[in-house]
């Protein structure tokens, strides 16, 4: 370190004889840093970590509770004196107000240097009483008095006075419920400025017994009942204990009265602490008058160090008051600084989303006082050594080499958790999960029916696609490995349908039949075999690849639905030429002799019925469709959109927020049902089948295996079957992939092969009663997870949200199967929804699908100029011009890949996300292990490699670094 | 202060040996600081700050340069070395970001106290050089050298070796053109990660020749041409110059070797800069190897310290080290600390919309050294103190008591900004200002020339609007007092000429023209007899409910004129029943009989025009026109919002968004046109008049004032007159004050008496002419204000904008009013204009002039839980219940003036808002002056009764106080 400018003289372990040789006392600044400062005194670096960690304890197991803090300042009205709660800390300083009479916004506490040496000095001088034995106030401060009469830093004759003080009434500042601040409002406040506060009748007072209220003790034993009915206790974990500041000017003092006293026990004093929180922890600081500020940043000071993590262990712990300044110097070591020059000292700073946890901050402080490198403090701090987190690859996608190896592992890691895959299920954010996808696929069962339904001359139409996705979807979200994912059919099984259908004089049904029992058995094989463990090549540039491509899709087919015609040419002067009129169908070939025999009293419906043609510049026009399709299509996409981030706005309680964002989709929907009904325009709706019978009458549920076709389709159906078994494995695996995301913080781990399992027997069954075949679609998968994405409550006041993960069950997609198969029964209420506004909540998945995708953020810094891009982490370690290179592949991948799907080579669809896998191989050759291991994941061969690079890379660090015996005898140590 | 703990017992002016009384070192950390501390040592707290007022010079009327400072460590690459620029400081921190081989974002520069302290001791023990003469950094290295060699810092040996580093070429980091880095997109990278930035392309060696560039100095003395071509020069002031710290790490020193040097003279020192900015300040600190990162942060301290604005005016006036250690202490002095618990030093602090300025740190530091208070820093500092801005009443509203006293004053102060008036009014800003505000008043002239049309049978049309309008408002923005106010009709006198047409049979426009001359001579006595003077009495609460209601009027008549009808009965199957036929009139009465004769050639008009009747179910719907109407008016609406936010996005450089932002108005307007014209459906469109002639072909221009009504007429008419008068004063000087608000930073001055002035005599003149009546619009001169506010340019990097005023000059509003005249010769390209476009314009217009009215931030406030709220000021000093009660009783006010002005009442509106005044007047009552004081403002006579409150407390503090004697003594020494 910086000390070895000047080598002490004399013997560096009497610090006493040094502190003279320093030009300046701000060496001496901390008598703990100097330790840390003598050149190679490794000896003595240890010892002082060693007694911090003596202090903390060397096998740490019971952690010490959290501590809530409370600050009063002795208040003066006239003669009386009360002690008024200015400010409380649970983890972040909350503030009284003074004109406001509410609690700011809770902030970081940003302190002065000042306070905080000056806390210091307190400690130092004032009386330090630890492990006091107390049961109540009176007594305490009888003991607190005792001590300070004996260390002669008071004179016996303040004791009486002392004590009078600080046995003040405390008033606390109460959240009132709005009604009751409501009906405040009119009471009339024109009392002067200066005695607003005093005759506010905003504040509850603690008087047990009016009558003992100005005796000597204003403090009664038992909690009140204003403590009781508390709503910030619920923001208080249930172990806390209180720590009490209590600030006042006097006038009978001529110097400084402080005492830091620690409770043997907590103890629950009366209506000294605004909740009904026992305390523990007492700090008091009583001086004379014209310090009042000065006073008030010390009790700040000391109130930011009780709820800081190491002090409060630090405090608890704490042997003698120097232990206690040992704690001090700590939290001065680690402290962060912000030049004054640079920031207005009077903004609020807001909490972070996450700060460093004490045992992180344990660790670094205890390597840097070895290693002499100083706090890892300041930004940067710590940055060679940040990398990305490597890709994880879980047991799930390891070989095991043995038959059915991976299907046996899936099931016994799935069996512990059967039960809680129901009871987890039930939770208010279900229901609008089960809404939102029952919704979604109820919209794809009809799409997808309906082109299937043409695609097959109705062998296979809507009510076929119903119960077909209901069978499937039931039986995988029951059964599978991974019950978040949602079944449907998906693009490329439809273009093979239709191929098979349309290419071919043998009997259809029969032949898919035995296509889908092929492909099962070809599924079957990849389970037993293990194959799915070739995903792990799949990294984030594959799947981003191919989840853009399916929202692409998803959001391009919503927007083609909303095309209606307009009748442009119509001109309001000429609204008298503008009709529609039903000519008899004999009349149509001398027409220009006679002049048509029109025949107005029939219905368009009737008039083709009848044979008739439809004659006129407005047949071809419905008034107003166009443009109410496209405000209920683009409306409830964007409400959807609004309430969704509704959640992050200042309006309304957290509670109703959330409520209001976690059913936005339902909220949309119906607020676009009723702008629909309202109007009354006659715009296209959802019609589900009312009849339980195959769409086609001359088909039966059931397919027969034989008897339709020569014997050598059932060998031969082996060949398309190898087709649709590769399709069906990637289009599983890859939406199984990107679903069990390491961003999605799943716990209960994935089922790959069990997954598969299933969809290859869900094939086969459906091939049997003539259904669609189903597989994963990503994109209402992504949409299931993230309507059930769970976040931490925040406990302390300011403290962000976390994501906790998402409530992993199988409940919400058993129940939208369900739905999905009596929705039969529920035509007469389903037939109010029009289809715009489903497109619309198409649109919107698509749209969310895409969010939160990397690449989508690269694609944006395009646009962006360097200063005003986001300070994404891989900005900081790739050069900008290496992130458009990749993004420029991916964005060409996709190109190419689009292009392709619009064409009839989309059959082979699945084939080319092998094409992407091939694509980031040979990235290996244009971009640097370190830009990829940043910007996507590092293949698995490459990862061992990197690893060993990594470690040379340290070793080179580690023969530079100063005390590399040091370092080694420390990990011998732990 | 705390001190008096242990009150030292010797001679207080004797520090030296106070020293060893105190228990712990932590007492001395700061010796200055000890100074202070000392009780009631006025005396040496005195010198203290004359010590630093002495280094800082007494009446310092010369400010010190901006100083820029570029901070270089040492790079090993093998045996070579070279000095790669790490970080540079202009005001916050921009780091280089090592993988990202690119600028960070600015941000504040965090710090360790550690460096701090050793940053410190660093300074005490190197060498310190001041007022070096320096021509060439050979030579300033060889001094240090020289230095160091003489005070036995370093060995002689070590002199060749250090002076080789020192003279190491620099390496800059340089943003490339963006062509230039896509360009090295494709350049393969694969080289290993721990190399990579050795081989990299990107940075520019400053080598200027070749062949020296591996000889003993690397540094060449001319600026080379990377350095005059960084576009980064742009953003350093101009008079900069510039600090170099120089940090390494080395094998052969055994102990750091440190220097601070000042020149003489400022320097160009060849390449050791990025930008030719002339080098006064050298910071070099090499030491051995192992504690990079120590020094790192050494090195980020002093580069702070160095951009600091009092450090470094203490560093060009230190006379040696002991200034320097003073200015550091006065830093740490300052200092904010962040609890290491609460906040990531990770996380990079986005600089602060506001700083500090120096002066005001200096006039704080010193006051708190004299008073002892410690540093006004920590939130809520000097939170008392903090008062509203009073009500500025300035010049212009004080009654001069003399005939066209004020009159006469504004003319005075009017008449020296002639130049500037016109000369500020060539920015391309104005050009965007025009297009919106012509928009904005030809529709509102069409708008009410329209109504007026209707109301007086074509007296006053369309025809008269415009060249009214045109008329009235260039003379106005030519010579009246406040230019940026726009002239329109408004709604009260629409509705008083209607009553006046309606309810006589007196000859009207000659009644109107005796009206409005009466009217005049109102307007002119109230102009000299300085009547202007009582809108002192208008506070916020009444500008705000005008405000509010004016908007609101402007937001529902733009909603109204959306209503078009939608066939909603329509069935798409019975579309052969639609149709509107024209029928014969003569047959209209046996129509039963016979059956219509049906005229199917006619069109609508045609029809109408040969008498024939309408009939049919499709006769009053133009299909489509409704919700083509919604989308061209909500998409202008919308469009122009998010245009006008574009400019705080993150995309595209700053000068483009801020021309979109400038020109989103137009853009919308040419977007929605566009998408009509692609429509094509038959929008009602914007049609002015193309022939210059009145609207009613039987009245003239000028209107004579004698002849058709009796003589009686003449005089009476001067009661209405009076109606209008008041009608003319309340909407224009209302209008008035809130363009001359003070948040809208008028540096000209306004002109009510002027104003008044104008409207008078411009009555007079359209009376004559038979031309509508004009006065102030509020909305449209708030839009017009709005498209005219300056930002200043952005300074140093991270450097908020500030608001700087308004484009005060007659150019806009003159080009405005002359367009509209011409605009007869725009029809061609006028027509193409949608009129649902312009009332999306007019819906914006209303609702942006609805934005920044702090009583919308206090309605929200109601929806808002506490903890959620805005940290407005007004909350922090006023209960909420006060503060919704006052918002309350201004919607209650507002709701009454909505019902009254839907009834015949709206002709006493202007009378209403005198009613708000009396309002405002009883809420004195209400709430207490110190709660008006932040919601609102003080009236007039409360004022200096507040002033005499104030101050009485301001004396109860200071006989709270301790050493009051010593305050007042540093004030005589003022």
């Amino acid at each position: 370190m910086l000390m070895n400018f000047d080598p002490p003289p004399g013997d560096s372990e009497s610090p006493g004889l040094v502190v003279l040789q320093f030009s300046s006392p701000i060496q001496l600044q901390l008598q703990a840093e100097h330790f840390k400062r003598v050149p190679n005194s490794s000896k003595l670096a240890k010892k002082l970590t060693h007694a911090l960690r003596y202090i903390l304890g060397e096998d740490d197991d019971m952690p010490t509770p959290t501590l809530f803090t409370e600050m009063d300042t002795l208040q003066h009205d006239g003669d009386e004196m009360e002690w008024k709660e200015s400010a409380r800390w649970v983890k972040f300083e909350e503030k009284v107000e003074e004109g406001g009479e509410r609690w700011s916004k809770p902030h970081v506490s940003t302190l002065t240097l000042h306070s905080l040496f000056e806390l210091r000095t307190c400690i130092q001088t004032g009386s330090v009483l630890l492990d006091l034995e107390g049961y109540s106030l009176p007594q305490i401060v009888d003991d607190i008095v005792d001590r300070q009469v004996a260390d002669g830093l008071i004179g016996p004759e303040l004791r009486e006075k002392v004590s009078f003080v600080l046995l003040r009434k405390h008033r606390h500042q109460h959240k009132k419920p709005i009604h009751l601040s409501l009906a405040d409002m009119g009471k009339s406040n024109n009392s002067p400025t200066s005695e607003k506060w005093c005759v506010s009748t905003c504040f509850s007072y603690d008087v047990s017994d009016p009558a003992q209220s100005r005796s000597m003790n204003d403090i009664s034993d038992k909690p009140s009942t204003d403590q009781m009915k508390n709503k910030f206790m619920k923001k208080i974990p249930r172990d806390a204990e209180a720590s009490n500041v209590l600030i006042g000017e006097v006038d009978f003092l001529d110097k400084p009265f402080v005492a830091f006293v620690r409770l043997a026990q907590a103890t629950t004093l009366g209506g000294l602490t605004e909740v009904p929180v026992p305390t523990r922890f007492l700090f008091v600081l009583l001086g004379p008058h014209g310090k009042g500020k000065s006073y008030n940043e010390i009790g700040r000071a000391i109130a930011t160090l009780m709820v800081d993590d190491l002090f409060s262990d630090v405090a608890y712990k704490a042997r003698d008051r120097d232990d206690l300044i040992a704690g001090i110097d700590e939290f001065l070591d680690e402290v962060i600084v912000l030049p004054p020059g640079e920031w207005d000292p009077k903004i609020r700073i807001e909490p972070p989303k996450k700060v460093p946890s004490a045992d992180m901050r344990y660790k670094l402080y205890v390597f840097s006082q070895v290693n002499g490198t100083g706090t890892a403090g300041g930004p940067g701090g710590g940055e060679d050594e940040e990398m990305p987190i490597p890709h994880e690859l879980g047991e799930e996608l390891q070989f095991t080499g043995r038959f059915c190896g991976g299907l046996w592992l899936d099931i016994k890691r799935k069996v512990p958790w059967i039960l809680s895959d129901f009871s987890q299920g039930f939770h208010i954010q279900s229901i609008s999960a089960v809404l939102f996808i029952y919704l979604g696929c109820i919209t794809n069962a009809i799409t997808f029916g309906g082109l299937l339904g043409d695609a097959t001359d109705n062998y296979q139409g809507v009510m076929e696609s119903f119960l077909g996705t209901a069978l499937a979807g039931t039986v995988f979200c029951l059964l599978g490995g991974q019950p978040l994912i949602i079944l449907s059919s998906t693009g490329p099984i439809l273009i093979f349908e239709k191929l098979l259908y349309e290419s071919n004089t043998i009997d259809y049904m029969e032949l898919r039949l035995w296509i889908g029992l092929h492909s099962c058995l070809q599924c079957l094989i990849l389970v037993a075999t293990d194959a799915s463990y070739i995903i792990k090549y799949i990294t984030r540039f594959t799947e981003e690849g191919f989840s853009s491509l399916i929202s692409f899709i998803f959001i391009s087919d919503a927007i083609k639905k909303m095309y209606y015609p307009i009748n442009r040419v119509f001109k309001p002067d000429y609204v008298t030429t503008y009709r529609c009129e039903c000519i008899a169908p004999d009349q149509g070939d001398h027409l220009s002799v006679t002049g048509p025999t029109l025949l107005p009293r029939l219905s368009k419906k009737e008039c083709v019925k009848y044979g008739g043609a439809l004659l006129g510049n407005a047949c071809k026009y419905v008034p107003d469709l166009a443009l109410i399709s496209f405000i209920l299509f683009f409306g409830t996409y964007s409400m959807t959109v609004s309430l969704k981030k509704f959640k992050t706005s200042r309006y309304f309680p957290t509670k109703l927020r959330k409520l209001i964002s976690d059913f936005s989709i339902f909220m949309s929907i119906m607020t676009f049902v009723g702008l629909d009904m309202l109007v009354g325009l006659d715009t296209p709706k959802l019609i589900v089948p009312t009849e339980f019978q195959p769409t086609r009458p001359d088909r039966g549920w059931v397919v027969m295996p034989f008897g339709k076709n020569p014997w050598w389709v059932y060998v031969a159906s082996a060949v398309p079957a190898l087709l649709v078994t590769i399709l069906i494995f990637m289009d599983q695996q890859i939406s199984a992939v990107i679903v069990n995301r390491k961003e999605n913080k799943l716990k209960k781990g994935c089922g790959y092969h069990l997954d598969l399992f299933w969809v290859g027997i869900l094939m086969a069954v459906c091939s049997f009663l003539g259904l669609p075949w189903y597989v994963a679609a990503t994109v209402i998968s992504i949409a299931h997870i993230d309507s059930l994405k769970m976040e931490s409550e925040s406990s302390a006041p300011g403290e962000q949200p976390q994501f906790l993960g998402v409530r992993e069950q199988r409940l919400t997609g058993i129940l939208v199967f369900v739905l999905t198969g009596v929705s039969i029964f529920l035509a007469p209420v389903l037939q109010y929804i029009p289809m715009p506004v489903l497109y619309g909540v198409f649109l919107y998945m698509g749209v969310a699908s895409l969010a939160g995708i990397q690449f989508w953020e690269r694609i944006k810094l395009y646009l962006m100029p360097a200063k005003h891009q986001p300070d994404f982490s891989f900005l900081r370690h790739v050069p900008l011009r290496r992130v458009h290179l990749f993004t420029l592949v991916q964005i060409i991948c996709l190109a190419v890949l689009w292009t392709l799907k619009s064409t009839v080579a989309a059959i082979i669809f699945p084939v080319m996300i092998l094409g992407l896998m091939v694509v980031r191989k040979m990235m290996d050759l244009m971009f640097s292990q370190h830009d990829l291991a940043w910007l996507d994941d590092i293949l698995p061969e490459k990862e061992k490699k990197k690893e060993k690079d990594g470690k040379k890379k340290k070793d080179h660090k580690r023969t530079k670094a100063a005390e590399p015996e040091s370092d080694e005898e420390v990990r011998d140590e732990d």
